[in-house]
C-alpha cells in the first residue's frame, strides 16, 4: 500500500474536536512514506478552508491532498467544460472552489427567505444560470428552493455534492445534503445528474487523474454507504472501517445480511489501525 | 347524485383569478339542490380563510362546506386524541385550524433562518412537542428543518398535509408540500404517518363523518393523482376531470397505459360539465 485515502469527520475529528492519537497517526504515516489523501463528503468547506482547519488542529496538509465534495462538485462542472453560471445551495466552500476554477456564480436569491406566489410569478432566473449545485446549507430557504427548482426546470444541470441524509452530531442526526437534495429533486421533478462526493465514480476518476492507484490504496472511513462503498467500487487494496464515527458493528452485521458493502478490516479508531 | 365534491385551484380559480363561468356554475348547482363540498390540498389556508377568498370572488360558502388539507391535518390529530403541542411547517391556516380545535402550537424556531452546528448542539426541543405538521411553507428554512427533524427523531408524530410536488403557476412548478415533506423525511429517516389531504383514506372518513355518501357523490378535479384517485378510492358515483388546471389529455393517455386512475368524464371546465 502506497497511499491512504482517509475520511475526515468521524475518523480524524468530530465537529471541531480532534480524536485522540490522530496527530501521531498522521505523523507515523508520513514517516512511513505513505501518500495521504483526505476525502470528505462535507460540502461546506473548500480545500483551502480544510487546510486551515487541519492547521488549527496542529496538523499540516497541502491543499492538493484534500478532496472535498465542494471541490468535487466544482471540478465536475470544470471537466464538463461548463461555461455558464452556477447557483449554489450550500456553504461558502463551494463558491470558493468555483471561483478558484474561474467559474461564475449566480447569486440567485441569496438573501431572501420567503417566496410568495407573487414573488414566484415574477421570479427572474438569470438566463446564464446553467447549473445548480446542492449541498448541505445551514441557511437553506424556500426562496432558494424555488429559484433552484425553476432554474432546473429550465434546463440547468443539477449537481448534488453528496447523498448523506445527516451527520450524527450531539443530539441526533443533523440534516445533511441529502435532505436538501431531496427537496430540490421533488420540487423540480429532476434527479441529480451526479453526486460528486463519495461513493461517486466521478470522484474515483478525479483521484485517478491525480495519480492515485486505487489498487495500492487503503481506504479508511466511518461510513459503510459512502466510505467503504467508495473503496470497494474503486477496487481499493483494502478498506478499513473505524468505529469512531457514524457506523457501529451492528451496521456491519446488517450490511452482511443485506448484501451491502463490508470493510476488509474493522478498528476502533485510526490509531488502533496503526497499533498506536 | 346528491353531492358534488369539488377541487378549488385549477377548477374554480387559478391563483386569485376566478375561471370563467364558475360563479354561474355554483349558482346553478345550488339551484339544483346539490350539496357542495370544497376539498383542497392547498395547505396554507384555514377553512375560515377560504370562506373569505370565496367571498372576495363573489361566491358565498359556509365554513362547513370547506375541507382543506390544513383542516384535515389538524382534524387528524384531534381524532387521535392528541394532547401535546404540534410544530407547524406551513401556512398560518394550519395554525388557525389547530387553535380552533384547542390544540396547542409549538412555535419551534419560527424566526430563525440558520442553524449552525453549534445551534444544533444546543437545540432545545420543547418536550411537549408531540407532532410535526408539514405542508407547503413559503418561509421554509433550514432551522425549521432541523427542529422538525430532531422532534421527529425524538418520537413526534409526522403529519404531512399532502404529497403534491408543486403547483403549476406562472413560470413553472412552484415547490409544493411534497418537496418540503421529502426534506423532512430524508433528514429524520421517518416517513409521514399520514398524508391528511387527497387522496388519503382519512379524508374520506372525515367526509363520511360529515354525512357525505360517496356513492351518491360526483368528484370534480383537475389532477389525476389526487382528485380522481381520491374519488375512485372513495367509490364516488362518478369522477370528472376538468382540463382547466394541471392535467391534460396526454396525462389521461399516460394513466391509461400505466394503469393509473382515470376519470369517468373529461370536460374543458366546470361550466362545460353543466352545459353552461
Amino acid at each position: 500500500v502506497d497511499c491512504i485515502v482517509m475520511d475526515c469527520d468521524g475518523v480524524l475529528w468530530q465537529g471541531d474536536t480532534l480524536l485522540p492519537g490522530v496527530r501521531e497517526s498522521i505523523q507515523l504515516l508520513r514517516e512511513m512514506g505513505k501518500r495521504l489523501v483526505f476525502v470528505t463528503n462535507n460540502s461546506n468547506k473548500s480545500r483551502r478552508q480544510y487546510v486551515h482547519k487541519f492547521e488549527k488542529l496542529g496538523i499540516f496538509v497541502e491543499k492538493e491532498e484534500v478532496f472535498s465534495a465542494a471541490f468535487a462538485a466544482a471540478a465536475y462542472l470544470k471537466t464538463q467544460k461548463f461555461a455558464k453560471k452556477a447557483m449554489v445551495i450550500g456553504g461558502q466552500g463551494i463558491v470558493d472552489e468555483l471561483n478558484e476554477m474561474y467559474l461564475e456564480v449566480d447569486p440567485g436569491v441569496f438573501n431572501a427567505v420567503q417566496c410568495t406566489e407573487m414573488d414566484w410569478e415574477e421570479l427572474d432566473i438569470d438566463p446564464d444560470c446553467g447549473a445548480v449545485i446542492v449541498g448541505q446549507d445551514t441557511s437553506f430557504t424556500y426562496a432558494k428552493l424555488a429559484y433552484a427548482s425553476l432554474a432546473i426546470q429550465r434546463g440547468a444541470v443539477f449537481v448534488a455534492t453528496n447523498p448523506d441524509a445527516g451527520d450524527a452530531i450531539g443530539p441526533g442526526l443533523m440534516p445533511g445534503a441529502g435532505a436538501i437534495v431531496a427537496a430540490v429533486e421533488k420540487a423540480s421533478g429532476v434527479s441529480p445528474e451526479i453526486y460528486a462526493g463519495k461513493p461517486s465514480a466521478f470522484l474515483l476518476e478525479l483521484l485517478k487523474g491525480n495519480r492515485v492507484d486505487m489498487a495500492r490504496t487503503l481506504v479508511v472511513g466511518d461510513r459503510l454507504d459512502t466510505d467503504i462503498a467508495f473503496g470497494r467500487a474503486g477496487g481499493a487494496g483494502a478498506t478499513v472501517l473505524t468505529l469512531s464515527g457514524v457506523c457501529g458493528l451492528e451496521d456491519v452485521d446488517a450490511a452482511m445480511e443485506e448484501g451491502g458493502d463490508i470493510p476488509n478490516h474493522i478498528v476502533q479508531s485510526l490509531p488502533h489501525m496503526l497499533g498506536l
